[in-house]
């Protein structure tokens, strides 16, 4: 394919006037497609099903231990619960807390904490005068609204195929003691679908903060969610800072919400015991304990994390076409036209798109004015300012595949119908 | 009888020889009973086994109106939820916001959002001098650990069988621009049983607050939980606060805990409107949404609020006997001795006693050492601090009736012996 660059004006006047009439075919078909969020589709639940069944009233819904979940108690997870879910963290049981049905909950609370009472022993954040959280873009707008919305200062760090920029971040976490976080997605992140290179992982466990209350929010959201048998490894990151002298560095979140059901799965944080402690004192005031009937039913229904990684595969069978296919329709449409990039994931939930710079909000619109509603421009950035106005983020699991197939062959026609005009309209001839 | 106070030294001291000699043999007898939380039996938790069989994998997991509860979405409940938990609170289903699976982290969270933002654009109370709440003594331990954990000063407020002490109440509330809260249990209160007259309700409802970011925390949990056919009934406080012109002025809690599962039920949180929307802003911070197959199941369960108090009526069947054992050792073994008074109530899952001054702390430990373990006297208290050392807080619910018959025996000699010492004490005849 010929860049559209290189193409005459006058081609691509032309090429314009028919994409455009295209474009009005589509608007025709009424569709009403969504591709915005990384939701399973109906096909991914219905492999969860069989958990309705797994807990009956002839059941008994007793712990290995002899606790009775259907009563109160137990803090911080049933240890079956611990152990399976530690697994599924890469960590022991012991560096475990279970938390209710949602991640994001947990990770919010771990913010809020931190802003009224401090992390083990430093100054809560309400009493001070600055507080800034590192944000990898593009990357995931619930990270940064949680952080916009407790007033912290949000700075932007490019994110590469081997992860975030990190002489960038040693030199504002050595340097800068109002630095107390970065949001981390390390593998197959949101929404490039990047893994962290080992020498990342080596890089954020090594480092030297400036502040004794930073923490590196790992959020192991796609853990297990690889698409093909080749999966994507990053090193452990509790095991990692422990052995570079930063034990208690580190925060790691996951839930079962894309493994299970979302929002009626289970969470959970990993930690240093410093730290887990420091969480419990203000857990036990918060809470008498989370859903351990929830949590027995994921262990009888999982059995183990060989059964998890199982379930996992019969996912990756539904979602692995539909990236294919979004991705194969991009490089057939827009191959060689150097008019945007596109990621090629492994596993995860998300494609990133780049279109060229000053085009993303243009693109998102238009495909909503066709019906087809996507990630709003700017999303994957904190305060929702991408200052490229480039990346689009592609959620392909929830529609059905015909659907999808349709979706992205009309969001292909937007970025083509928008890169012209910007290209006419850089040469002054739109 | 006899009071105690009437009998001759001699008397008395011969009587400690004989009542520790009883309480010798207790204590050859290796008990091990618990009175000190208000658990649900095992007896109470098989009522609600059949909610294990109610969704299975053939069922569908779709709302009314469409929504399915297996996948994301919907931040404040499923309309059906909403319906019944608005029926068990007796206000509309479209003033409750379904949370997750325990009450106490929604008045956690709530205190914790006034503390970071505050209340309906309120100065933030982390940037006040000084908050404070008002707490009706004796009060539940968890409410008092809450207010502490954020460094609230909390105010004794006396109670009678009729409330709180509304005359301090008022007082405080109008003139003091720092009073912020007043944590209520109006129906079957936490631990006396009490519930709060007409009057009560309609002067909390009529409050003139200095703070405009003064709530009432009215934690209605044992809204249904009566023991007798004969219910304790109490005007709706939404309803009251409304007409009363201050619409705004309470925030109302509740959960299904002691309906169905402790840690696996589902709570809620009903509010004006105003306070609704205000709460939403920091709720689609924190999660994506709760537990919409654990609401659906409880619909699905419960069908209705008729299902729901019938099933009450079975937990009451089994509480009843527990309640009226209690009372009638108490009535049989310190009738009459005036060393200490209890309280009779028709519903919740307390019994309030008040020893004689300074005797509750040495009572509990006593019945500890005997191997029944109590609430911790000073535990109705803020701080943990009983002024006058009296009020120990009896959990009849959990133990079988036997050993709980057994408990409150062993309960009455520890009074009988304390109290005995400190009379003796005072005569200087110890």
């Amino acid at each position: 394919m010929v860049p559209y660059s290189k193409l005459q004006t006058e081609e691509l006047q032309s090429l314009l006037v028919s994409l455009k009439s295209v474009y009005k075919e589509y608007q025709g078909l009424n569709l009403q497609l969504n591709m915005a969020r990384g939701k399973p589709s109906n096909e991914q639940l219905d492999l969860s099903m069989g958990m309705m069944d797994i807990l009956g009233s002839d059941d008994d819904l007793i712990c290995e231990d002899g606790t009775d979940c259907r009563n109160y108690g137990v803090l911080d997870g049933i240890a079956e619960a611990k152990q399976l879910l530690g697994d599924m963290m890469e960590v022991p049981a012991d560096n475990i807390i279970i938390y209710g049905n949602s991640s994001l909950n947990v990770m919010y609370d771990t913010v809020s904490r931190s802003y009224t009472h401090g992390v083990m022993g430093n100054t809560p954040w309400c009493r001070l005068d600055r507080v800034k959280f590192l944000c990898p873009v593009p990357g995931y707008d619930r990270h940064f609204a949680i952080t916009e919305y407790f007033g912290i200062e949000m700075i932007n760090i490019p994110m590469s195929s081997e992860g975030p920029d990190m002489d960038l971040v040693e030199k504002y976490v050595s340097e800068d003691e109002a630095v107390k976080g970065i949001w981390c997605v390390p593998k197959y992140s949101n929404p490039q679908g990047y893994s962290y290179s080992d020498e990342t992982v080596r890089r954020f466990a090594a480092l030297k903060p400036k502040a004794k209350d930073f923490r590196i929010y790992w959020d192991n959201a796609y853990t297990i969610h690889h698409l093909y048998d080749e999966e994507d490894y990053i090193p452990e990151i509790l095991d990692e800072c422990r052995r570079a002298g930063n034990p208690d560095m580190v925060y790691k979140f996951a839930s079962t919400s894309k493994i299970s059901f979302p929002g009626s799965g289970i969470a959970a944080i990993a930690a240093s015991h410093n730290n887990l402690d420091d969480i419990k004192q203000q857990l036990a005031i918060q809470t008498i304990g989370h859903d351990k009937v929830n949590q027995l039913r994921h262990v009888r229904f999982f059995r183990d994390i060989q059964g998890m990684r199982e379930h996992m595969r019969r996912h990756a069978d539904i979602l692995r076409p539909k990236f294919e296919a979004v991705i194969e329709i991009l490089d057939r449409e827009l191959g060689g036209l150097e008019i945007g990039s596109w990621t090629r994931p492994k596993g995860g939930y998300f494609i990133s798109f780049d279109s060229m710079d000053g085009c993303a909000k243009e693109i998102v619109s238009r495909c909503k004015k066709a019906g087809v509603v996507m990630t709003g421009a700017g999303a994957t950035y904190p305060y929702g300012k991408d200052p490229h106005d480039s990346n689009i983020r592609i959620a392909p699991s929830y529609p059905p595949l015909a659907d999808l197939k349709m979706a992205t062959e009309l969001f292909a026609l937007c970025v083509k119908i928008v890169s012209i005009k910007k290209l006419l309209a850089d040469r002054g001839a739109l």
